[in-house]
């Protein structure tokens, strides 16, 4: 019997990931850069026991039992298997099942991408059990896409590679998370009206219908991955939240191009862009940044000093209903409190209160890590889960 | 002293008209398409008079005296009167002035395209007052750049023309209105929450900041371009209706692409969108179409048997607040009672009542045309409007 618990961290991308050239192997058309956060505020935690009397592969998800037999979880324990037998490690555990058990820190409800995360928090664990070195971002690639870069810290990109079997498909690190340090992230919550199309089946349709994704895929993003790798290396912020908002916007617009069109941001949406762009307009730089992935969350970077005025000027265009504790999550800070000439000045009308849901204030962070302390288990000795929902 | 009073309609473009290769005399990027709508619902009506008594060109509209001066009205009244000039006559007139007053028979409110009705209109009485014959497109097209598509009735393609000075930038009429009499129109009018940015200056932001714009007007709006002339003469709705859908959505991608992003749809376009989706889903096939221009009102196309069950299920997922005979306009329709079964299949939630402000519902139509009867004239003899807006 062996049991290991790991965490891995959400990511967001910059240059985004939308359209695969193979559904199988899941194999991207371009090359995606992404930040990771930190695994404090946003991660998922995944326990797994591997025990020569467990009947079978079991999966709990946020205290749910779920299908084991989910192609993309079979994908990723047979090329952990696969490897592991490679390596000639723990040949008595070759036979044996695991118990699987894995939470987020974080609701699902949120819309945050949590399969990148939890594929990622998975692959991790899965090689702490096999005991398997070397790469493991090609393996969490076939659990989700955007998982392989969960499994770097920092500053990450995903090279699509040029092999039939995916074999140069990996995830690579830019930069560490402490090469930046000033940066933090505010993720905005917003209130999900409509039922979206999934991101699966959006970037299928996208790949089939959209004109556009073909010029994107050819044209804009190559260019785009050289300028933000300069720009992350030089710490050149203007440069970063400029490439990351034309990036974000073109994602999008290739999704309206779709047939039927993929919308993903609404009314609400489009306003924290033009509080964005505002922001920037008052300040006379790019100096906030948003990105939206396939739904209606804004991701906003920007550097540490600009954190309090940003979220003063938040509560003032997005107002929050009720205590503000519960709506400022993650790091503390005080926010600054806007002056009526500076509000007046910022050119946007007051929205609706309760627009946004609540904020999450983070920062950069490192990749997946183990979690030595036995309380940390989310599966009781015997390999049921300690919080089973009922 | 001489009078005229003239009525020109609104155009619907299907194949989309965005970025100029010249600003100056307003020569566009790409070739477009549209349809000519009836002027029985939708126009701008014009009383031009000229008498050698008239100390200066002074212009009225919609009851108010505005700047003459505008370069667009100037660029207009010099190029008709060098035409006037041209060819010789009325050579005594060449000295006088005009007066000019306008009228839209909608509500500018509601948003709808009201600049290209307005120009074709002055262009057309300009050209009977002044007596010129010939091609007058390429005169309203300095005015606006889709006015040179009001100038003709039915399905109209303006050709973007190669020549530096604009010489074959022209409107010409692919079929008339009777070619294709089952086809209906309904103008869903939104309510518009936020100030917009211009259709100029959202169009120059889009040529300086869009890269997909580069890609469609080179390699996808020609392909349509001549799909949908096909799709026309042969009276294929479903071509048809695919690819106004799809030439909608694309123009809204170019403009989500521009760098601030344009964003001209909002929740409510995007429900529409959902709803057409929906019908034609329903149907088994692309019987309804939508268009957007640069604002959140909807262009739907239909056969006129589609038309009350259209307009049932608009009113069951779109509830009207109050009396059903204020948000339809336009052609008397008796709309289907939808059953229970038939609303349960469709597959869209009940938007919020008032969605929708009104729905005016109209048919193709022919281009400018002069009235004759004295009744119809805005200018009283003295040469003052009779509804002045004091």
């Amino acid at each position: 019997m062996k049991i290991v618990t790991c965490v891995a961290p959400v990511n967001i991308a910059v240059i985004k990931y939308w359209g695969k050239r193979d559904d199988k192997l899941i194999l991207p058309l371009n090359d995606s850069v992404s930040t990771t956060l930190s695994t404090e505020h946003l991660c998922a935690k995944t326990t797994i026991m591997i025990s020569s009397e467990f009947q079978s592969d079991r999966l709990w998800l946020n205290g749910r039992e779920e299908n084991c037999e989910n192609p993309r979880i079979q994908n990723c324990l047979r090329e952990v298997r696969k490897r592991a037998a490679k390596s000639g490690n723990n040949e008595n555990m070759s036979a044996w099942n695991v118990h699987i058990c894995s939470e987020n820190n974080f609701p699902t409800a949120a819309g945050l991408a949590s399969s990148a995360a939890g594929y990622a928090c998975l692959v991790y664990a899965l090689s702490r059990i096999y005991e398997i070195d070397g790469d493991i971002s090609a393996i969490a690639r076939q659990g989700s896409g955007s998982a392989c870069r969960s499994v770097l810290g920092g500053f990450v990109q995903w090279n699509k590679g040029d092999q039939d079997d995916g074999s140069d498909s990996l995830a690579t690190q830019l930069a560490p998370a402490n090469h930046w340090p000033e940066m933090r992230i505010l993720i905005l919550v917003v209130h999900e009206k409509h039922k979206k199309i999934s991101s699966k089946i959006g970037m299928e349709q996208s790949v089939k219908t959209s004109e556009l994704l073909k010029y994107r895929v050819s044209h804009c993003v190559p260019q785009r991955i050289q300028d933000i790798k300069q720009a992350i290396l030089n710490k050149d912020f203007e440069r970063f939240a400029e490439i990351t908002m034309k990036d974000s916007n073109q994602f999008h617009a290739v999704c309206l191009d779709t047939f039927p069109p993929a919308v993903y941001m609404n009314d609400v949406s489009h306003a924290i862009v033009n509080f964005v762009h505002c922001y920037n307009k008052l300040k006379g730089h790019n100096a906030l940044a948003y990105t939206f992935d396939a739904g209606p969350n804004a991701c906003l970077y920007m550097k540490e000093h600009d954190v309090p005025k940003v979220l003063g000027l938040l509560s003032v265009i997005f107002p929050f209903p009720g205590e503000e504790d519960s709506y400022i999550k993650g790091i503390p800070i005080n926010k600054d409190t806007i002056p009526q000439e500076m509000q007046a000045a910022f050119g946007m009308e007051q929205q609706m209160e309760g627009s946004l849901k609540y904020i999450i204030h983070t920062r950069l962070g490192n990749g997946p890590k183990e979690l030595k302390s036995q309380n940390e288990h989310l599966l009781t000795e015997s390999g049921v889960p300690k919080n089973l929902v009922v």
